[in-house]
Parts: C-alpha cells; structure tokens; sequence
C-alpha cells in the first residue's frame, strides 16, 4: 500500500502538537528569548515558517501586560472572519473574554463605500466606541493599523495590545513601522508577511500561555 | 505626524489588490504557466511569500475540471472553519454552491475521541456520505488527506478537487505526497508550508478566476 512507501509517523492526534513543537524548537535558526517562545513558537507551527524567529517584533513586557488583560476578561477585535474563526472561543471564554469582527456588517461597508475608506478603517472606529479593555488582532488590513495610530493620538482609544501582523505588499511594512510608534503594548510582524492565520495563532498562544 | 514619515502610497481600497498583484508579478522568481498564475499570485498575496511560485503542485488539467465544478454548483468541505471563514461565500453562492466544516461538531469530536482518531478524519467519512460534486479544501490536517486517501481507494469517495495544503511537521509533506498518487485532481503545496488561508485563497482563486 502506497502509505507504506511514505513512512508516516505513529502518533496519536494527542501528540501532535507536542512532537512539532519539539520539532520547531531543535529547527529554529537561533535561540529565542524564553517569554516570547511561546509565541514565535506558535506562529511557526501556524505557517512552517521560520522567518517569524525573527520578524516578530515585541514592545516590553509586553506578554506580561496581554496575559493580565486577557486572563481579566477583555474584548478582541480583528479585522477578518478568519482570525475571529482562528481563535480558540472556548479558552477565551473561560477567562470572560469574547471576540468580535465587524467587517461584514452591513453598516460598516455603507460608509466605507461612501466615504472612500476601506471598511477595516470603519471597523476601527465602530470598536473604539467599545468600553472595554480591548485587544486589537490585525492579519489583513494596514488601513486598519493606520486608523489604529489616528485614533490613539486623537485619545479615543487607549488599545491594551495591538497584534499587527498584516500581510501584502501595499502599505503593510509602513503601517507597521508605524503602530511600533504609537505607544501602545504591541506584537508585529516586521515586514510583509503575516496573515489572519498568524493574528489568530498570537491570540491564542497568549490563551494557552503556561502559568495559568 | 509621524504617518509622513513612512510615505504610504495614495491608493483607493478597490485599487490596492491590483496594485498588489502588480508588484507579485514584478517579483517572481521565474516566469509562471498563464493558466496557474492566477493562483499562484493569490496565494502569494495571502502570504507574501514567494516560495509558493515553486511549491504549489498542480495535476493535468486541473484548473479546467476545477473550474467546470465550481461553476457547475458544488459542495466544498474544509478542515478548519477558519479556512471556511475565508471563502468566498457569495460568489460560491451564485454559482449554486455551498461550504461545510464538520471538525466543531460534537458527534465527530465524540466518535474521533472513541476511536483514537482525530477529527479530521472523522469529517472526512462524514464528508463522504454528501451526495453531490464534491471538492476538499484542506489547510490544516494532513490526516483529513491520509483518510481522503483510503476513502477514494475504497472507493467510497470520488472528489471532482483535493486542495491539499496543510501546514505542519508530522506526517504534513508525506500526506501531501500521498494524496497526488491518489487519482483524483489536486492542488497541492509540496513541502510543509500552506495552512487555512491558503487554502482559501485557492478556493476563492479559482472563484475569481478570469472568464466566468
């Protein structure tokens, strides 16, 4: 039987994840520093990528401060369906947390139309209004970084974590460059990679953090 | 304002993809088939990463069957709802089809943990039983590919598309491998790279495909 030919490894799904992480680690270019490994860790098992060893840039302590607000109860907001799909609803959940993505109400694209912006720009706005502490996860959208920025300097938001991972060629290393300056707690991936998938995989690797 | 200083471009939101394509075509490491770029293009633009102008793997014909189905009113099943979150549902709707993720149902958590097997494989079976074209987008578990497998060779099963391109350490490249030896059309992403945005961009290439 040709599955035979191709040696699959005998391992229950339990282990998966444990024996690729061990994988990750012995793989990885360089050492990492030991509170973020959990995260690059995570988004390499989420993209087989192992230039997030070093694109990922990381504010001061800022794993300190995302633990205490998520682990406090917090609003997520991301900018795509797929990192809201992306995140693990049931660990969230239980420390009284909920996410939400405004994209693709109706309202939001009616202005974004009308105004000219994009609808993650709109989307922005819509979650400033939320009075909660708020995490922002971005895997798609620079305008959504940009409006971010805006806001911050204009005092109508005050974000606890910013994850700006969007991906693309069009604005995306600039606007990232950029929410690095606005003085708030943040995870980016420097450059033009990143993704829904990878805002998703840094949310929850702050979920499943050790230490609980 | 510090936004000055990085120099965004002026692009209007329905400008940026072309834009972006643009510049993917400008920087391809080698000239790519006319009749694959679309897809190719889109899956680099969803990970800026140009490793897959040589990774993706394409059968005979593909994009024709693939498109013939698609067109023609089909059923796609995913592995990750994430992957589900990010195809176009309104275009797949106008082509009479729909998308289905089985993984967070709870009587395929119960019967994979019974078993011993992982969920994917258990939505795979239960994929089976769908009595209408039928093509697999999977982004996440190469089990979902090696159960496909034995599905198609019992003849249980005959997809119209496997979109294999799950990402990851353990038995992922030789999974992909085995799919391509299993007689049917396929997309895959040789190697370990891929993941549930890029099978949805596969997906929604092919939706957005030049021609309809």
């Amino acid at each position: 039987m040709n599955q035979q030919k191709y040696n699959f490894r005998a391992v229950k799904p339990a282990e998966i994840e444990a024996l690729s992480m061990a994988m990750i680690e012995k793989e990885l270019p360089h050492p990492i520093d030991e509170t973020l490994a959990p995260i690059i860790k995570r988004v390499i098992h989420t993209t087989a990528d192992f230039d997030y060893a070093d694109n990922l840039v990381f504010s001061e302590n800022v794993v300190e401060h995302a633990l205490k607000t998520l682990r406090g109860g917090c609003h997520i907001v991301t900018d795509t369906n797929m990192a809201k799909a992306g995140i693990n609803k049931t660990t969230l959940l239980k420390y009284g947390g909920q996410v939400s993505c405004f994209m693709a109400e109706e309202d939001v694209a009616a202005e974004a139309k009308a105004r000219g912006v994009t609808r993650a720009s709109v989307s922005m706005e819509k979650a400033a209004k939320i009075r909660e502490p708020l995490i922002f996860a971005i895997g798609n959208a620079p305008t959504a970084l940009i409006r971010l920025y805006e806001l911050i300097q204009e005092q109508q938001i005050q974000p606890k974590l910013i994850i700006g991972v969007p991906v693309g060629f069009v604005n995306v290393v600039e606007a990232k460059e950029l929410i690095m300056t606005a003085g708030v707690p943040f995870i980016v991936a420097r450059g033009r990679k990143g993704g829904s998938n990878v805002a998703a995989a840094i949310v929850n690797a702050l979920l499943y953090y050790p230490g609980d």
